[in-house]
């Protein structure tokens, strides 16, 4: 060993002070150590941080630093199976529970960062690998970090002078997505949600098919408008009619088979009833994985319909469209989807893109443009130095329109379109193995259907009611257990399953496995957390 | 000074190693260092972190650690006024230079944190003190946390059960802009855009004038339904009588005076004539800060008529609504806004809470459920253990609705309501200080009215044609300035501000001081930098 100087050894030390100094400062910035963050950025104002102080690029970079903080421990919390899924409580007593209230003075950063964890403290782990309860399910990291750049970025996506990065990604995804349904070509948008893509697709019908009403309306057109989807679809369609000045009544319910599929021969009887009335059938939606049932409607069967009596064909696959990964579970399900005019697909829900990611698409290069264009001069001028052709604002109903697309391009980025069909197969595995072991334990599930999809639709028998005969009877009987299971699963916390009723019958839980979290082993832990919170439930 | 023993040295020494690690480490984490992250969490795919692999906490946090390292670089350049604010590249350039491409393989994380630097090197910062292009300027940090732990929580609204902390909130915040429109009760939303804001105020004007509608359609009514609005106002507000059924011809302009206000008599005027011809006027839309101009509609006069002929009133405030914080500015501006029966105000721009948050609200309890209820049973069940009336999904059009609440409730808690006013003042006060520089200067600058808002519209001089008397052929010439000098800036990436035409003069700039960012340097910046890019411009 070499001897040390005096003054050697005390630069040393005084490193070494620094060193220790930073290593707390920094573990702390992390989130990982226990040393606390000593500064007092908590004390401080939002007057303090940028962008209200030039000089304060620390303390913003450490209360973001901070509140990163809060938010990979919740992360880390919604991955873990020990915690609870929520902390349950009734609206009144959360509202009495926390501060919500709006002040006429500022609170402090710290008060801030204390808001921040109470909010992620009562709300709903979507992301646990026990919650199965909604179509959008589990928290995607990549996705994650692609929302938290874009909220960075903080842009619109109306023109490529504001968003050009991004107006190119979305060209990118939105052709590569149509190219899996089919086509060559064609028009896509990004979209708020699954129902406004659907609106996107029934104005775009509406406009193809009778030009004149974007100026004219519906009094140009000799007969009524009617629109065909089936009783199983998704809400929104019905909405449209609403919306568009149809009339819910011109929206005509084709019924169902027994799995929730669309009957070809009715749509063509419905079809042929209105003709002969004067209406006129221009519009007809099919659904790739109805929200309940999670049935694909015969999209070949309805094309030859659409065909034969020149009517859009539309396909709802906001929810099943991720199955377009997979070359094992594609057909039969999306057989003929290349065929309709217009398909809405959903990345936010079985994709685990984050919410929210809608997308739909159409065959006809230009349409939306065509259809939905107000030209608005102040954005849209073509006296700009690029060609006006990559603004998109023009093209949709929205005008400011959320940067959907970063999440998805970086996430897509990440798993690769091979990462995309496997996590598809792996949730269908599991879709499966649920339906096996609730096989395996009559006497304490009763599968409604053998699923097409990830939506597993079943009873839970109590001890009350097992070993009886099942009918009509005791399906009102199972009915009335769900909501009272459901009720003690959310007081526990520790699980969450959808239930509802449908046409043909009352309540029943119909649980999702559309997260990425989820194992064997959580399918399990669904069916034995059942049968433990609900085994001595009594009803009437 | 004491003697060290040696093995009080070594363990000291080792102690000392681990902390410049842990400090080299955490620098790096934070992005306040030099010294990079010597860890290979670069190196793993999207399947080596969370949910994939349940140990994989330290790499999630890791790499989520590692994206915001880049982040919180991009925000400090944000507010760097030494930063350009866009390195522009024409679209088919961009796409040769950047892989936007989507691939068959996983990329590893390192190359996700590459695109993150990629994406955000070549996006516009929208928050840069010289930024004045579109309404919506500024990054608000609170806002921008509020938006990071809205991701994390990736939850949808749509039902108490998913989300009961945020709809609280917006129950606090709606109730609180409610009030300050001057209503102690009615119904509100959010919407994803002041478009579709736009498109609820319709849609519940229809359904409040003729409820009939929803079933029967148009055709349910006797006569031809006919909408108002001003030749200023927003292009939304033609798209909803496009959307909805009535036809764009339908969709009346109403002539506006010199600074871009609707005229009230002309209004009435062209009811009176709508009337006579057997139309249905039912709808009025004036607004509150028109895009352009800025301009504020006289909401008395307006609200007397539409009283007089039973039509629905709707103010558009998305823009202009902010100041309503302000007791300086508020009046005459807004005055007669609570007569309106609902009103568009988007906090995502003169508030600068982030993109996007828009509002709408109307004075009447429960308008929105009974006009947009399509009552989904999967949904929205009357047994649940909570009181259904927290469910917000079936009041809106969209199903699935992204949580814009809490970025806007941290960002009022942080700021105040307070805060809100000292901003809006501040803004305006911005605003006539680059009024009073632009007259100063009237050989380089030609001032084209006198603001109502923080829109300030304006001609810029190059050497060629300052001095010259101006008519409307200078006023063509200067309008060719616009576009030529906008292309500059775009090239110099110093400077944004936007131009357009209006109905009564060709191109013209007009700048937006909406971020807090902005001070009375900024401002002289803009004008100096214009003149410093665009002096030498010359034109046919």
């Amino acid at each position: 060993m070499s001897k040390l100087s005096l003054d050697g050894f005390f630069s040393y030390c005084k490193q070494i002070a620094e060193h220790i100094q930073l290593g707390e400062r920094m573990a702390s910035l992390s989130g990982q150590g226990t040393p606390k963050l000593t500064s007092s950025v908590g004390n401080l104002y939002y007057d303090s941080i940028l962008p209200y102080r030039e000089d304060a690029q620390p303390q913003t970079r450490e209360f973001l630093a901070r509140v990163v903080d809060v938010l990979l421990d919740f992360i880390h919390q919604v991955n873990d199976r020990n915690e609870k899924i929520l902390e349950f409580r009734m609206p009144e007593e959360m509202s009495k529970m926390c501060d919500f209230q709006l002040h006429d003075e500022p609170l402090p950063l710290k008060q801030l960062l204390e808001d921040c964890k109470l909010a992620l403290k009562y709300q709903v782990k979507t992301g646990h690998p026990h919650f199965f309860n909604q179509l959008s399910c589990g928290l995607d990291i990549i996705s994650l970090a692609g929302e938290w750049l874009t909220a960075a970025a903080n842009t619109n996506m109306f023109t490529y002078e504001i968003a050009p990065v991004f107006i190119l990604m979305e060209n990118v995804v939105l052709e590569k997505m149509r190219n899996m349904i089919g086509w060559r070509t064609g028009d896509s948008i990004l979209a708020p949600g699954g129902s406004i893509s659907n609106l996107y697709a029934f104005l775009a019908a509406r406009h193809h098919k009778f030009p004149q009403y974007k100026e004219k309306g519906l009094s140009s057109i000799p007969g009524h408008l009617v629109m065909f989807t089936s009783d199983q679809c998704h809400y929104s369609v019905k909405s449209c009619a609403s919306v568009c000045g149809l009339g819910t009544d011109y929206c005509i319910c084709v019924p169902s088979d027994e799995r929730g599929r669309m009957i070809p021969t009715e749509l063509e009887r419905l079809v042929k009833y209105h003709k002969d009335r004067g209406n006129v059938p221009f519009f007809v939606n099919a659904t790739s994985g109805t929200t309940v049932l999670g049935a694909f409607d015969p999209l070949e069967e309805i094309a030859d319909i659409c065909q034969k009596y020149d009517m859009w064909m539309h396909v709802d696959a906001a929810w099943g469209g991720g199955l377009l990964f997979s070359k094992k579970y594609r057909h039969p399900r999306l057989t003929g989807v290349e065929r309709a005019d217009s398909v809405t697909w959903n990345p936010h829900k079985l994709m685990g893109t984050l919410l929210q990611c809608s997308t739909v698409h159409f065959k006809y290069e230009g349409i939306l443009l065509n259809c939905n264009a107000m030209s608005a001069e102040y954005l849209f001028m073509t006296d700009k130095i690029y060609d006006p052709k990559y603004d998109t604002g023009d093209k949709v109903i929205q005008c400011g329109r959320h940067n959907d697309i970063f999440k998805l391009w970086l996430q897509w980025r990440g798993k690769g379109t091979s990462g995309f069909e496997r996590h598809m197969d792996r949730l269908m595995e599991l879709a499966e193995y649920q339906v096996r072991r609730i096989k395996e334990q009559p006497d304490k599930f009763h599968l409604i259907l053998e699923p097409e999809m990830v939506n597993v639709s079943f009873w839970y028998l109590p001890k009350q009611l097992r070993g009886l005969p099942h009918d009509a009877h005791k399906e009102i009987k199972l009915g009335k257990v769900c909501a009272k299971l459901k009720g003690k699963m959310m007081q526990s916390g520790t699980l969450m399953v959808g239930y509802q009723p449908d046409d043909r019958r009352p309540n029943f839980f119909r649980s999702i496995i559309s997260s990425a979290a989820v194992t064997e082993k959580d399918v399990d832990f669904m069916l034995s957390e059942m049968d433990r919170l609900g085994q001595d439930i009594v009803v009437d």
